[in-house]
């Protein structure tokens, strides 16, 4: 049994090397990238037994990430397809003040037309957690629609789910995000959500507190976590609020940053860690995350448990 | 006044280094690739005062084709627009039996919807020549039509036309394209074409003289090019037939070999150039061509002439 | 049920880009590289379910092994040990007169304490055919009897066996290779060897044609391959002889020709192709090999068959 | 009518990349880098019609140069010559408190012969602004002569002229700097330099805001700019004084900051900002430069305006 | 006369570039690396003549560690061996949290076996200093012995000699090293340890001004020199301490740093200084070194000089 | 005793790499060449205790170029100078029909002042044997004398000389290479010539076996050697004519093969070799360095020993 399936879209990064700009560079750096899949290898890191479901085209592009994910130590199960792109997008890291810079090139994607009928449902039927996030069904109104259903097979197969809100402006507007969002919360166990995702997209007010509270309320979510970024995350359970910081770091690259926290967290609490445990070790996932090159958190368990002990030697031989 | 525009789309091609798989590159090298802008960059390298025309999105992606193109000194003149991608192709070089792989990435580009109306046609009116190809209108049934319009365009304005069939079997089928190009025939004044394009999509038959002849007789064209890769090409004009033969070349980058062809040829009848110079030139800067990594002929006209010279010192110091 | 089951040592190999020497590089790539691991990533690319097993120090160096070959496709099934290091090789390709050398670092690798009781030989005993070559027996004494016995065990549980001779002079001397490995030939299948190797270490005498025959014939294997470089290969079986071709092929990468040849034999034998056809198949594998940059057959099945087919278009676009 | 004309030079700028040092390094990365090809770039991207004017060896050097700035999107006007090399400089950046390192090679490079007759004068005429700078003199006594002359041609033909300071100890004294540049005081509009220039090479003495004052009144300046570093800039006018802050900005190529911010004050000016609008554009490309390898700011509007508003949101996606 | 010899091993250290990590990255930079030839190539660049000794595999690797030596100026007088490998080392530098890790692969290399007999000892005793580390005698017993016969021989002759304790915990335990260092002790006139070797390793208790007062009156030592990273360093004599503070640096390569205070502060003493100029040369060295990509110090003196005179200009030009 | 000394300039040589522009390039490779060192390499490589002796900028690049020598293994005796620039030289490799183009940055260089005063003579008095080009004298008119006077006072102190011709087209045109290179050989004992140069610089006429009788007996050479590239070499000496053949080889640097050749062929002549030997080493080092990549062969004496042998194995494991 696979513990943890994750459904989403991944893909192609293309990144200028050495804070170059798009404009300019002569050569870019490939990584997969993907919400979903970003989590799953973070989990899988972490010990988790993880799998990826997607569509992709049947192209170099699309074996190609199926090639990077299986790198990390992700299972995943793939419909292939003739029609479709792969999606791309460019990304563009500065320092400050230049900021970070998303060209996505991701319209029309393969996974854009994915159908519950044609997804490997028995996998996720078969998992013990089940993860998407708010950009999968902001893709595409089949998209939309797959996203609501396969949340729905999850929950009627007794499969706990999990559910990012990862807001994307890009993609769509709050107030749709808000509406399609909502209609998930009554097959979502575990919502994840930014604080800021919480309060533009979500119409939360007050402090994290309050707001995790208040979504637990509302919605009757097992559990709610909310990330505060550099601040730290909070989790609320059972009338329970867990509250820890984030950890110092260097920022090398801060994409994914975000899904390695929701990979470390769900792969501790599938070992039945606690909740101020997992957001430890969400936390310290997220924290080597940006350290290191490209999208995915490449870390393995005795280094996560190192920062989250403390440790702090910088040089070890 | 211009002396030779072009309109057409300009990819970004992304191609892994060193006879890398597109399956296993960690990065790509970025250069700018479409057959109208190749062809005007071999032009311009020679002294032609080159523009070439299109529709690119306004984001970094668009203006980096820009950025490209007026660095191997091209002018642009373009209409930029908020939708649309920027189309992109991936590339794969490999030495034999491997091949060369392409995977298009190019569908819904910015300039698939450009219309006449919105087209520079004033740039288009104001040239001694005006080039297209028929990678055009395989893109999509806009530009099929614009393509028409803008070709009309230029004959109205006593601008001459030149068309490179360039065929290109994963836009569309040789039926098809047969049928579009033949229409813009009256409107074309030098076709240039492949021999193998002449016999697959335009069903000619015969030599290479004779399908020029043919081609010349029924059509009306002032001039026909033929060519034959390793074999040359062949240029028929008044009822007059000039042969001339390709020059030996080690390859390092195959594609743009044709588009480099037409550009020198073009830039030498422009210059007053004799059809069998114009051959030659066009051969030569095909031959530095395929030297130069990228899809353009980044030449000087220094290095043409002694290639048409036949000055084979290699060390020159 | 696996294909497939290889078991070898996999080493990372370091290696200067673009012709540089070991001398003098700032820069090496690094690929994963072993006779066994290479064959089964390139029956693996030709649809074969394959797994390599092997013994693996349990550090960044060795898990990168195991996350190498996961990218190209391959399963493992790896015993991980905190003692023995992780072999490397530092390899320079030369042109022409310079030659490829290699500097084997490969002594006290993991792998060279492997015993039968801890390898996974239940994943042997599942196979349909396992494979080894000469390389294994040659690393140590400890690795010369384990290969004994798990050939034992294959055929015992009545599992198909191959053996690539493989002979490598920095290893062993032609005397002691030849015991050793004619020690095992009562329990081997499929015989594949270098023309050079069957003369040289098994002190075979006459033709190719006459060799497989007389190989066959002293030790009864069912199948004898004799490949002979830019010659081609021959299989021999049941008293008929096969003779095919290699292709012509660009070299950019010459190490791990013959493993793709057996990768490629191989897979095409299990899905039931003839002796000719599964020589054609090797020997396409082989030649593509021969223009990917590292030791592994990076290919997928659509060109190989072009290959075999002989065609020969080398843009496709 | 071009807005704005520069004159000086433009080097290759040859740089070690990540840290490494010239004694060491294997490659070099190569930048055009010359103080008001700079400025005239920044103010380019700013939307400023600006042209750049030089003398440059008819060499794959000099070509090189126009390339690059063309690519930025500056218009060149340069004269072409036979003799005279393409200076070059090697520069290394180290962290502190290794600090930058440049190595001029710019002796007897082509444009030290440049004669008030052989340049594009008429360009000049037809500008609403020129700029130079203290570097240009510096090189030759020709072009101590020629700057002279070019700043009367302005004058006299009614274009505004702005000076930048740019002591560099490399190239004259302090005192033989500052006999030079006061000659030329009576034909400068806008006068740009560094407080410690101010100091250092024109004997100012007090705070900035006393010495912008007192330059001001000395020779009659319509503006003096006075930049200060991290403590930002002022600009006096009319008797009037205007200080603004610099943005904070993470350092990855520090040569060109003062260039930036003049091109992006410059801009400002030319369209019809106020002094302080000014300051705050030319901090703002001057911060975002400092983020950007290589000597010129390949900026937007969009994010220079966007820094100049305060928005930090460093993720854009 | 050369001034300084060092003894000990010099690996190839192999490295991801920027940030990668060992599992993925494409390639590895190579830069030589060991305690011994690290301090003697810093304390060449300031000057002083020093040569390194050890024992080399006859292969690529062997002479490519000369050959590195060599271009930083160092001389070398090593013993070739036919077995034996060459030792490399595997590193990782990440940022925090992430830390640098260190994988060894250095057992059994060629320097292991070297006994005093084969190594050059005559250059010892010519000498003015010698110099080996804690290091040297945990790579084998041979080198434990050889280590305390080469101290003795260096005594025997009138050399001075010095010792950095530079403990590894890779490599030996704290209670085996100190048994090992301290029967060196009576052969030692300069005792280097970083203050937290000299607490777990020593046993040493208190300050670091009362541990290097103790070490001196229990064992005799001529100097004693303790480092606390960031805090600077203190060195004893004649009942004298001196303190000095660490240069802030921004940190590219962390690895060396120790060797290069070794190396300055040696340096500075074979050249008269006094030991409070002594520590401040070793801590400007070190704070370059800090800067610079690899293990080794390429300095020179002005940029050493400029450092310690507290200069901080940080663009020269 | 040193066996050979050389004197001449050695260039910093700027290459593109992967057959990049210089107009396009976005890094260099960066290499040492020069003609004289380029021989002493090859000499050292070959067990030759050999020195280069010059006069160089004090700057990084001055010093970047004795690391670089070192490195190989070459010994310098260099005067450093204040003022003079360190020359450089910037190499396209195109393979055919662009070829390869050199544009020289040397005018000026530091070693154009060099007097025979301030050289080394002494180290040139202890040779056994002295070499210097045509190349030297073309630098400047100081250059012309200084090589005048160091062959005389090798010739005096009884040094044998050697001379290779050498003619650059780009540096001084054939007849006043004649006149100066002419008056030269009276103290020249060994002459090394292109066939090339022989006939349009010492406008010999006839086969090459002619010229190089012709040339022994009219200048009373000691030794006559005539290369032919591809064609092999010939060596006159005491009425006797030795030939023989070039080795094929892939070229993948072209520049220094002449250059290798003559270290080799001296090296071996030092080593006590006959004359036919002695042009087969010449032939093989020059075969292996249009191999490896920059202008020096970096090779070592198993290799050539090898290719002189004529072994073709082409893998060595």
């Amino acid at each position: 049994m696979t513990n943890l399936v994750t459904f989403g879209e991944t893909m192609l990064r293309l990144s200028p090397p050495r804070h170059e700009r798009l404009e300019n560079t002569s050569s870019l750096d490939v990584h997969p990238g993907g919400a979903e899949s970003n989590a799953a290898v973070a989990a899988t890191r972490l010990g988790t037994d993880a799998t990826w479901i997607s569509k992709l085209p049947d192209s170099p592009l699309g074996r190609r990430v199926v090639a990077d994910l299986n790198r990390y130590g992700l299972d995943v199960d793939v419909v292939w397809t003739g029609s479709g792109r792969q999606g791309t997008y460019f990304l563009e890291i500065g320092g400050r003040p230049r900021g970070t810079d998303v060209v996505y090139d991701r319209a029309d994607a393969a996974v854009t037309t994915a159908t519950t009928n044609e997804l490997p449902t028995g996998t996720i039927r078969d998992a013990e957690l089940f993860l998407t996030s708010g950009i999968t069904p902001a893709l595409s109104s089949t998209l939309e629609r797959t996203v609501g259903e396969v949340l729905e097979t999850a929950q009627d197969a007794g499969v706990r789910t999990a559910f990012d809100v990862n807001y994307r402006s890009k993609l769509w507007s709050p107030s749709t995000a808000r509406e399609t969002i909502e209609s998930y919360f009554p097959t979502i166990d575990v919502l994840v959500t930014p604080v800021r995702d919480a309060r533009s997209v979500l119409a939360e007010t007050g402090s994290a507190d309050e707001i995790a509270a208040n979504l637990a309320g509302e919605w009757g979510f097992e559990t709610v976590v909310i990330t505060r970024g550099a601040n730290g995350a909070i989790a609320y359970r059972d009338g329970t609020l867990v509250d820890r910081p984030a950890f110092e770091t260097e920022t090398v690259a801060p994409v994914g940053t975000g899904d390695a926290f929701v990979g470390g967290f769900l792969a501790s609490r599938l070992a039945e860690a606690d909740l101020g445990t997992a957001l430890e070790y969400g936390a310290a996932v997220a924290a080597l995350k940006r350290t290191i090159p490209g999208d995915v958190a490449i870390v393995d368990p005795d280094e996560v448990e190192r920062i989250v002990e403390g440790e702090t030697e910088t040089i070890s031989r």
